[in-house]
């Protein structure tokens, strides 16, 4: 458990000669093992991780992805100790129980595996689904801060991402507190970009942060519709994004008041909605 | 249907002056919406995909992720024309009719979804999951090809991304006929990555090409455990990823005896499995 990296063997062609001179050497990739999680017996999803933070990673999914209440509807986390073919635990399972009194609320199926009613598949009845799950999303926070300080937030993220230094294969996220002077709270990194979100949320779920009003989050990666799902789930008001937005995510951070910020660069950012919890001051 | 891009108002802070200048202007991003994919009536799963080749992604899908055993088996793919909540056709169903007689090889959830034995949640039974739905892989694929050669189809795959030049948003992924003189058959573009490769696979069976011996795939992104799985699963012996791999995509190749080729560069490139198919002649 908790390897991130493991070393394989590469072989490598410098093209710069002729004939190509080849070299194998060891290199260090990252590590990708699926990850059952299981409420009250009951297997909910299985992800391809980056193992370590599995118990923020759980608990930050069953939260995010609104299949259970509140932090404290969950009453115990553990690994199960199931033997591989080899005999060695895996460490690939982890068991949520719920509180008495508290069960799931829907169905434990990826809301992508749910069939619909016959018109059901569209961007908007997505949109309508996601904010069924989290109410009224961020719309009354109040935050406001300088754009000027976001860049800073990217690099911060970027200066932590010790595994991608090591492998170039990892998506990270990065959850920041409120103005005036936003200190880095955490760090993930994940080979999934949506388990790297479900493990800060997790981490401020278990450090009784929620909802995480005034905070912001950073993503080394794009913003899909479900980035934005579970900030909103989480009540993250501002997402920056270091990549683009898709036209999912822009609609879905409109319907729920949050402001959300893609291409971070140095020299400028852009808010494609909510605008105004963004300042033109120096920071 | 079919709009791969949308423009979406977007308000961009100069920074470069205090206070920052603001101006809101249009900006293209990609469109990411919900596709359904029925077989005989059944769903079988819903991505968040980039509209277009729908009837490839869907075909792609269920050959490669083992759904169904050949593209013969599939008799019909039609467009579900069912009405969002505006009236409009969403065109995000497509559904799939198997001939008579054939039918589905596995139950109809994502493999992710499943719940298994005891012990198996670990990458070994990913793995030999992923074997037994493929049969024996690609061992035998006699392909040969100069090293030299791979700089130039991540270079083909690079112009050919229309769309992401318009976005920054989307994957890619080419498909590279036989040596000597690969030639780029199809390249996809799609908010994911597994999209894009589906889609690329869906072409191949839609064209009879299947399986894919002696062909090349070239992906934008990283090499993950599912990408290595559907080459394997369309018979691809070489699969170049721009990015890096995981552990998990350098296991399964291995163990299938396909040639993964990562962080492929202008200068030189690195095989983690199976560099004998690779020769360091000039190309």
């Amino acid at each position: 458990m908790g390897r991130v990296t493991r070393r394989v063997p590469r072989t490598r062609f410098d093209l710069r000669e002729v004939p190509a001179r080849v070299v194998t050497h060891p290199d260090t990739v990252v590590v990708e093992e699926p990850l059952q999680i299981r409420v009250d017996g009951v297997p909910v999803t299985t992800t391809m991780r980056t193992p370590g933070d599995d118990f923020d990673l759980a608990l930050g999914h069953v939260l995010a992805e609104g299949l259970v209440g509140e932090p404290a509807d969950v009453a115990t986390m553990m690994h199960c100790t199931d033997l591989d073919a080899d005999g060695r635990p895996t460490f690939n399972v982890v068991e949520l129980t719920l509180r008495p009194g508290a069960r799931l609320r829907r169905e434990p199926v990826a809301r992508t595996e749910v069939t619909s009613s016959a018109c059901g598949i569209c961007g908007k009845q997505s949109i309508d689904d996601a904010l069924a799950e989290v109410g009224a999303g961020v719309h009354a926070d109040e935050t406001s801060l300088p754009a000027a300080l976001l860049p800073g937030l990217t690099t911060a993220l970027r200066e932590r991402q010790t595994v991608f230094d090591r492998t170039g294969g990892l998506h990270a996220a990065a959850l920041f507190g409120p103005p005036p002077d936003p200190a880095c709270l955490v760090v993930r990194e994940d080979v999934g970009r949506h388990n790297a979100v479900d493990k800060v949320i997790g981490w401020a779920a278990r450090s009784a942060r929620l909802p995480l009003t005034g905070h912001t989050l950073v993503v080394s990666s794009r913003a899909g519709f479900e980035i934005v799902q579970k900030a909103v789930a989480a009540g993250v008001p501002v997402v920056v994004a270091v990549g683009a937005a898709t036209s999912l995510a822009v609609d879905l951070a409109r319907e729920s008041g949050l402001t959300l910020v893609g291409f971070a660069r140095d020299t400028s950012v852009a808010a494609y909605t909510r605008p105004d919890r963004l300042t033109t001051l120096a920071r």
